[in-house]
């Protein structure tokens, strides 16, 4: 979001906003921030109007969101005209829906010189919430905090229809949705938003609603509220309840006079009561109409939650509490956009690729524990690897890092390698120091974050710890600070690949295929994301040998033979596909050479490579230049390349892991005949998809170059992992 | 009650409280007021403790009701104390329920020296209720104010199971009942009275509920709540909401800034939108909770209503929109006192006849627009007269008053009547004068307040307002005003009865038995209780054969033909029961001589009479006085009294108007072989069964003495009523 159109009154909210501001020089232009606005909604609703707005960009386009308090809509009205400003001359439509949308009509029209289209609110949230929850990743959560980590994301993989939505905001909807076309408005209640935050407008000194919860939170409400215990001095067990059930919410007000209420009563305690009342009711309501619908899965919306710990753990325990623990509470980071979001999509830009959104999260609008990036649309589609043996219980990560002692070492190990990759992206250019520098403390802001909310953005893991850093590199204009490395490693091993290949001309058999493997090793040694690994190579302690001689073979990881003997003994795989890592050493001299013996057997062979750019990993662009430049000095090479029997394709992803759920739609076209996969590299086969069952054989290689995740699967540093795995019988 | 042990919080809302403390003389005694208390039970709720109490009484027993603030306990023990101190040296014990019970159980023991039963608190409030809604006349209620008269009651004789109760007290309890034995808690909420309470002890100045209650009539909930109308500019008709429905409780504070709120929120407006709020609530989980269960009745109990208008409106409202119309909420008059109610019935004492009470009203306590009177018990039970043709829609009243005319008519009339009515009670008696002077303050007060409340205390009809007179008049020591004036007129017309009968015997066929329901009608005519014959009479302008010249024979009510038939061609009615009415020439010329002639052609005769006095009618005792003297001067009725041919009971009542729903066992008894009934005078056969349908031969038989009532029914004044109904063919 650049200067021009900042929301004013969102900036506390805004990672980013309050980031940049704090930060930022004006001479400094900001690649992905300079939008060209094609489309925007607003919903606006009885307190707050949220506004999404669609901008192309260099690569794909980028949806983005903020809110604002409808009783200041001057502001919001600001806000569109920055955006519209942006816009320049092309014609713009704006959606809007919502209450406000009817009242507020006329002045949009007026203020901002647009045509504004209204849309149906209903059918408005039904369709957002349907686009969030099948295309975000992370977008669904269950909340519990008598669990270790209280936030659960939950499968988005299910059949979604029934469901029931229960939208809070000012007032309550809710609405049962029984398929992309059909749904009813069941019920509501005027017991919502504006209610909790009317009241305590009235009852305490808090000048918003985010100063209201944070009192809440401070607040114990067994200091007004009439307890069961209070009652019959324990629990009423005959009929099942417990003497810490609120028996009646601000019963204990009655009983102190008048002239002493004031006093009596902290402004803590009465948030912490409402905020319990507001919330246990509308669970209630919710169950209520859940059970007399007959419907299992209920979706609760709006900002009301504001992603507030005490608001979601107690809409929970309502739900789970009447169903007696059959119906659990599913709640969405979106929270409050899916109705600004579902009237962008009733007729979003043509050329937007709408299944193809992925998660920035480099400026993001921060609840309480849940955090909203801006949502990026990929080149091309992304889509399901369909090569996944069960792909309804596909998980891309290893590890997940709930545990504290987990996510700690990561973010830390993460925070400790900053200044070094800050240093390789800015080579003394004075531009670039100002960006980098923003870039440091933007990631260590999210890092900070991250400590406290682990789950804030999505399940935390090493991939999404990875992923966000690429994001921020890439928001602060840093598109490939690894560009000049990766050439001078892609040269000096480009030097070598003649002479390694004749070399290995000279092997056959089984000490052929056992030299080919063990250089796959020794080239994935080559990986400036690993911090230990980044010194040895700096300090010129690493040649290819070196490499060689440092790796670990411990059977429990490392087991070649079976693969051995199918690739000797048996007929040559047809078709293999392999997803490759770092650039230089480990494509040149470790992946190269394999595929140059698996094609000289005749099997087809198609490398897999990152779309855009990540730490030291091959780009698709690069990799087709070296195939170039190998395919002049290499026959085999040359031959396979040409007639194709050797391609590439873009995995479609930015990121040294990958997710299988989504990946390109040349990968899924590619995976025709394919019969062996190779998932080469610790983020790819360790950090992401160790545990990846695949429909055809497999075999994920990587060095351990990490100690938490060596000592997590048992393994010690520098062990080799090559683990293969035949396709199940069919 | 006596002063001794006077509710001390209660002043404001007891009728008789503080009329008899404003009109007390010290030296008097009343009669009825000297209890000799039974038993005792409490209800300690969070907010309020409610106390029922049993005294005996000169005839049977009388259950009376009281409430205290939870939090001025020693209120409530207080007047236990009184009440135990009355009691004397008897045993006592006291039942306790409500959750308060468990707390205060050691205090109640140790202040008030006595043991405390305690029990189940559900079973309780279950056990009253149906009690209450079986046993009480115009105990359930509908409320609705779209209605010309929104209170209506509900026809108790109806299956009762299965129902939900809503008891509204702190909190809110929600059970389903399905049978006597048969009970469960299925559902709650924390958002009850002592929400509504708290959060307007917080949010005004008002010092008690009633206080707040009546501040909410004075508050308009729009200008603090959000409308629909005010999001959406007017209805938002696709999901059928209306613009007037509230979108957001309180959801228009937030739009003022903090600094205005004060001022700009009056306390009378929020009071109506809390009140709304909570009522909404309640109706809406009430609603989904019976529809989960297929439950179409649902009765709303507790003093968070109160008879407050608003509230009940609100309630109605939400389960009559939420069920589409299908339910209707129910209201009880005894809504407070389901649970102490409960508890005096777990162990009644021994001598109490549980299904014959009725309410008397004389002392009051009073809610907003119902009110509670003590339960009294009938020396026998009460039963429903078995030769009603179709008992389930029997309704005693003629004319229900409705409309504001008629009963600011009747209403006027009596309170005109009063003075005449005193003037006869007092007899220049110095004690009599002061009790006098009270009973007419007492029930000009519950006139004026049925003036503004026509149903407060149950469906306003002549017959009520009647009743109540007597029961005030009793209440004030008064058992038998009119008790010398019949005496007198009793004696004139024994010494004519010989002459009258002499001259009868001179005719037969069709002339005797014109000149018999001649006489009968003429007879009629002589009623202390029609304030325009009471004038006749006290001027001495009335004899017999002047009132015989009076009567109009208007043949839409007189038509003797087919009974004259009857008795001339067929053989004698086997039995027959004859419903009486004046003293006087009423009884003695009237209907005796028509009784003689029944006997005398082998009809057995069954004379019923009022148990207790009212006004100049005969009561059971006086009417065996009269036939042992007239056994001893007529030989036809001496032969027939001593074979038991003729005999007498007793009706049960003390009214004008007769119920036949409650009706003596003695006269249910009696009913065996009946085959012709005849209802005498005004009131039992005019203003109650006028359109009462029994299952034998049936005459109704009065003279039009009141010209509203004679104009309702297209009569005019003096017009015989003679109308003979044949039993229906079987």
């Amino acid at each position: 979001m650049s200067k021009m159109y900042r929301n004013p009154s969102a900036g506390s909210l805004n990672t980013n906003e309050s980031f940049i501001s704090e930060n930022k020089k004006s001479d400094i232009v900001l690649p992905n921030q300079s939008d060209n606005i094609a489309h925007i909604a607003v919903d606006i609703g009885g307190s707050l109007a949220k506004v999404v707005w669609f901008s192309k960009q260099s690569q794909g386009g980028r949806l983005s969101f903020s809110k604002f308090e409808t009783a200041k809509i001057d502001q919001c009205i600001g806000f569109l005209q920055g955006l519209l400003t942006e816009r320049g001359d092309t014609p713009v439509r704006i959606k809007a829906t919502g209450g406000g949308s009817h009242k507020y009509y006329d002045l949009f029209r007026e203020k901002l010189g647009v045509a504004v289209q209204k849309e149906d609110e209903m059918e408005c949230l039904i369709y957002g919430l349907n686009f969030l929850v099948r295309q975000i990743a992370y977008e669904v959560f269950t909340y519990d905090e008598r669990r270790p980590e209280p936030m659960q994301y939950e499968n988005n993989s299910q059949e979604l229809f029934p469901y029931m939505l229960v939208n809070i905001g000012s007032g309550v909807s809710i609405i049962k949705v029984t398929s992309d076309e059909t749904y009813e408005r069941i019920s509501g209640t005027s017991l919502g938003g504006g209610t909790l935050w009317g009241l305590l407008g009235l009852l305490t000194d808090a000048k918003d609603y985010d100063e209201m919860l944070a009192m809440s939170k401070l607040g114990d409400n067994k200091n007004v509220d009439m307890l069961v215990g209070d009652i019959y001095g324990g629990d009423y067990s005959k009929i099942g309840l417990k003497s810490t059930t609120i028996a009646s919410s601000f019963g204990k007000v009655i009983k102190v006079p008048p002239a002493e209420r004031k006093s009596k009563f902290a402004q803590e305690d009465i948030s912490a009561s409402l905020l319990y009342l507001v919330s246990n009711n509308i669970g209630q309501i919710a169950y209520l109409n859940a059970q007399a619908h007959g419907i299992q899965r209920i979706y609760f919306s709006g900002f009301f939650i504001s992603g507030h710990p005490i608001t979601m753990n107690t809409l929970s325990y309502a739900i789970a509490f009447w169903s007696k623990g059959k119906i659990k509470a599913q709640f969405l980071r979106h929270e409050g956009y899916l109705g600004a979001v579902g009237a962008f999509l009733r007729d979003p830009p043509t050329y937007a690729r709408l299944n193809s959104f992925t998660e920035n999260f480099s400026s993001i609008e921060k609840n309480i524990i849940t955090a909203v990036g801006s949502l990026e649309e990929y080149p091309t589609e992304l889509k399901q690897f369909p090569l996944l043996l069960d792909p309804k219980s596909y998980n891309p990560d290893t590890t997940v890092l709930t545990e504290r002692h987990l996510h700690s070492y990561w973010i830390d190990l993460l925070d400790a390698n900053l200044k070094s990759l800050v240093d390789i992206a800015t080579e003394k250019n004075e531009d670039a120091l100002a960006r980098a520098e923003m870039f440091e403390k933007m990631y260590r802001h999210h890092l900070s974050e991250l400590k406290t909310n682990p789950n804030a953005y999505g399940t935390l893991s090493v991939r999404s710890l990875l992923n966000l850093r690429e994001q921020c590199l890439r928001e602060m204009g840093f598109n490939d600070i690894f560009s000049k490395i990766k050439q001078k490693e892609n040269s000096q091993a480009l030097f070598g690949f003649s002479l390694l290949t004749s070399s290995l001309d000279k092997l056959s058999g089984e000490a052929l295929v056992d030299e080919l493997i063990s250089n796959i090793l020794a080239g994935n040694m080559y990986d400036w994301g690993a911090a230990d690994i980044q010194e040895m190579i700096k300090k010129g302690e690493l040649d290819f040998k070196v490499a060689q001689s440092k790796i670990g073979y411990d059977p429990k990881f490392y087991n070649i033979s079976k693969f051995r003997e199918r690739l000797l003994t048996e007929p040559p795989y047809k078709k293999c596909m392999i997803f490759v890592d770092n650039s230089g050493a480990d494509l040149i001299f470790g992946i190269l050479p394999f595929v140059r013996y698996l094609v000289s057997r005749g099997t087809e062979v198609v490398i897999a490579a990152n779309e855009q750019p990540s730490v030291n990993d091959i780009t698709v662009g690069e990799l087709g230049d070296i195939l170039e430049q190998i395919s002049k000095i290499d026959l085999i090479i040359e031959k396979a390349y040409k007639s194709e029997l050797l391609t590439f394709v873009s995995t479609g992803n930015a990121s040294p892991c990958i997710d299988l759920d989504r990946v390109s739609e040349e990968v899924v076209s590619a995976c025709t005949d394919v019969d062996l996969v190779i998932i080469e590299g610790m983020g790819r086969a360790i950090h992401t998809n160790y545990y990846a069952k695949l429909s055809v054989d497999t075999v994920k290689v990587a060095v351990f170059k990490n100690p938490q995740v060596a000592a997590e699967l048992g393994a010690k540093m520098y062990d080799a992992l090559f683990k293969y795995e035949e396709a199940p019988p069919y």
